[in-house]
């Protein structure tokens, strides 16, 4: 394992410290680094509140700050964060407006979440984010996943919560953005999670994953690598499949962590071909690392439809570690 | 060789399509895919042009639009671009205030733009960053190579051409920039060139490159991989050593493209406490990937000494690809 750390026991703690400091003028770092969280909030705004397994940066702690999410409980990597994260991050965050949830389909992520909810004394509504059209159900989930689709729905729902819409509509709307976003990914590379020390799976010299999941799950099917036109064509044929319907749409192209932003935009290049000949008009686009899997190679590809609301939440305002726009 | 693309041979112009459609909204491609500008230009307003060979992505091209550049041009990767891109860029982006080249110290980047720089119509003056003191002289430069401190010249020279500066004093400002500005890099692995089809270089399982440069260049000395820890002390003391001057600074840690965010902070952390050592206040940070070498794992630390300009043109508005706070 080659990486960039001090001990695998430490890599969470010093990359928070880090990322903290790197960034002290958006959010702190809560006690015990239970959770990110918002360096100024808003009295009487609901809150929003992610989190999950560390690994994939700038998900969820890079998207905590104005237009997005109030905190963030980071878990160890691939690893849910535990409910005292999130209740300890509900005692600082809910200033009264009562708090939204937004977790990823996974078993672990929705127990802690769930029980976080239980035991808190704020009002907590949740809406889980199930994008992954590859497989109905994975390693670590019952149904589809939450994979890249999830930082729309953060940041759509967080720029309406940001313009006082009121917690009972924000889950609504939340619901609403997971149920017009569909995401696929493919693997070209494993990742390696630095306390295991070697690659989660490994792919012949020639061979991908289509359809791999975020922590490196299986997908359809492993297959020779293909050109990628013929890679984007099958992703996207799958995603409008399920989706249905067409219209304006973001196409996000999300990076994994270990490919070149020059094979992103070829790729977005193919996809947008790819979506319009489906009937989609690419009408906001969004190309990097967003939702990544540690040093995997590929990526995923995301179409949500757009209408005038959910357009104008996502041209809002943001100002986050990860996504910054308009201030 | 494993890669999102179609063939070798297309993947500049197929990227660089991708990239326009995906920023149609700030820029524009030239005509034969020469270079990219700037949508919008600002009359009378002293013209930056860089660019060099692709590959190192979101540099130059991502780093066009208001508040930096106004044209990059795009080699193919890991190669200069030719005159006649420059001069085609030139007659576009010069609205009578003359241009200034902003050239990375690489032999073929400096003899292209020379060129251009002759044979064109317009005023031009010439910016050479070689922030790079892993080495002297490197494969492809005589004298030290321009790497990651080559973003912050354009960032804090394209804020004061924004703002008014004429040609000859943004020729001053960069130099002055660059001399305040120093970087070291380091290699976990290679990167592949899409024409080569094979790494550039390779190292065993436990070795690292210390000094790398940006296109896979031999650095100081291969040796063990270090703890984080041991990595940033040797890299900050080689900076610090050789920037002598203490003092307010901007620290920018660069992924090289293959190395997760997780681990760049984790870096941030380590150079923060190392570049307090020596007496630096860090009072700017910039933690991601932006002056990378395709898939190579690894990262380089810059610290680029501040005073009230050019913190002041650092904190400036930017909206680039790359890039984009303040509006």
């Amino acid at each position: 394992m080659k990486k960039l750390i001090n001990s695998p026991e430490t890599v969470l703690a010093e990359s928070l410290d880090g990322f903290a400091a790197a960034h002290a003028d958006i959010l702190v770092l809560g006690e015990e680094r239970k959770f990110v969280r918002r360096k100024t909030l808003k009295p009487g705004k609901a809150a929003l509140i992610s989190g999950g397994g560390s690994g994939h940066e700038p998900l969820h702690a890079g998207f905590v700050g104005f237009g997005m999410l109030d905190a963030a409980c980071p878990g160890q990597v691939f690893t849910s964060p535990t409910p005292d994260q999130m209740i300890a991050a509900l005692a600082e965050v809910d200033t009264g407006g009562g708090a939204l949830f937004i977790v990823k389909n996974y078993e672990g992520d929705r127990m802690n979440f769930d029980m976080a909810a239980e035991l808190a004394g704020s009002e907590v509504l949740t809406v889980i984010t199930d994008d992954d059209v590859a497989v109905e159900t994975s390693t670590y989930s019952i149904g589809r996943r939450g994979v890249a689709g999830t930082m729309i729905v953060e940041k759509v729902v967080g720029a309406a919560a940001e313009a006082g819409m009121p917690l009972a509509d924000l889950k609504v709307l939340g619901d609403r953005v997971n149920a017009r976003t569909r995401s696929m990914g493919v693997a070209l590379s494993s990742c390696t999670v630095p306390a295991a020390g070697t690659p989660t799976f490994t792919l012949g010299e020639n061979e991908m994953e289509m359809g791999v999941g975020i922590h490196g799950e299986p997908g359809r099917r492993r297959v020779a690598l293909e050109p990628a036109g013929q890679i984007a064509e099958e992703m996207i044929a799958a995603i409008a499949g399920d989706l249905g319907a067409r219209g304006d749409a973001l196409l996000l192209v999300n990076g994994f962590g270990g490919t070149p932003l020059m094979e992103l935009y070829l790729m977005f290049n193919a996809a947008k071909a790819e979506a319009e000949k489906h009937g989609y008009r690419v009408a906001r686009a969004l190309v990097g690392n967003y939702v990544t899997s540690l040093e995997m190679a590929g990526c995923s590809l995301t179409l949500s439809l757009l209408d005038d609301e959910t357009a104008g939440f996502w041209d809002a305002p943001v100002h986050t570690a990860g996504l910054r726009w308009g201030m």
